[in-house]
């Protein structure tokens, strides 16, 4: 697949990651979100990483670069469905993924993106 | 990756397919979701499939049955982001998903859910 799927819900996006990323697929995901985002005027962007067991370096670092980039265009970025044992590499990679809010869940993700 | 994330919005959830679906990870994701259904008592499913350029009979079934499922456990199924070439390739397989309603994205699936 090259593409990874932007859903729009209201004035979010949601974006789920199933897929191990490689270089080209970020590349185009962040183009994708980018526009996206000014496109549909969304104010918040949700990333679910539920699917992902492991997170490597690349991949931490282009979730920070995405929620950098929503931020400068006036969007939020929250990150769900976390697993334990990816928080654990997260720290343990030295990744702290400052200014990237996380919840729980998706539902969680929306309230704290409606109610800030 | 093994498992196909199953997202709660509410009392809907939405399932994003995004890779060429198997056998085995067609089972998972009906056992995953008919099990959703009645834990979360959800009343709607959506199954987005806007990444999906070519849709064979295989996937097709299962997407039929997945709604047949469902609809036993009394959550109706939204079908959304089909794309052009999958709605010819679908009756071109004699496959008229019989059934199962669709829309165009997930808001207009989510409408479709909460106003029947």
């Amino acid at each position: 697949m090259e593409r990874i799927p932007i859903l729009k819900l209201g004035s979010l996006l949601l974006v789920t990651i199933q897929v191990d990323m490689h270089d080209q697929l970020a590349m185009t995901l962040q183009d994708d979100l980018t526009e996206r985002i000014v496109k549909d005027r969304a104010r918040g962007v949700l990333i679910d990483i539920s699917a992902l067991d492991i997170v490597d370096s690349f991949i931490g670092r282009m979730i920070s670069n995405t929620a950098a980039m929503a931020r400068v265009l006036d969007a939020r970025t929250v990150l769900v469905g976390m697993q334990p044992a990816v928080a654990i590499t997260l720290v343990e990679l030295g990744m702290t993924l400052t200014g990237v809010k996380t919840a729980l869940n998706v539902e969680q993700g929306v309230l704290m993106l409606k109610n800030p």
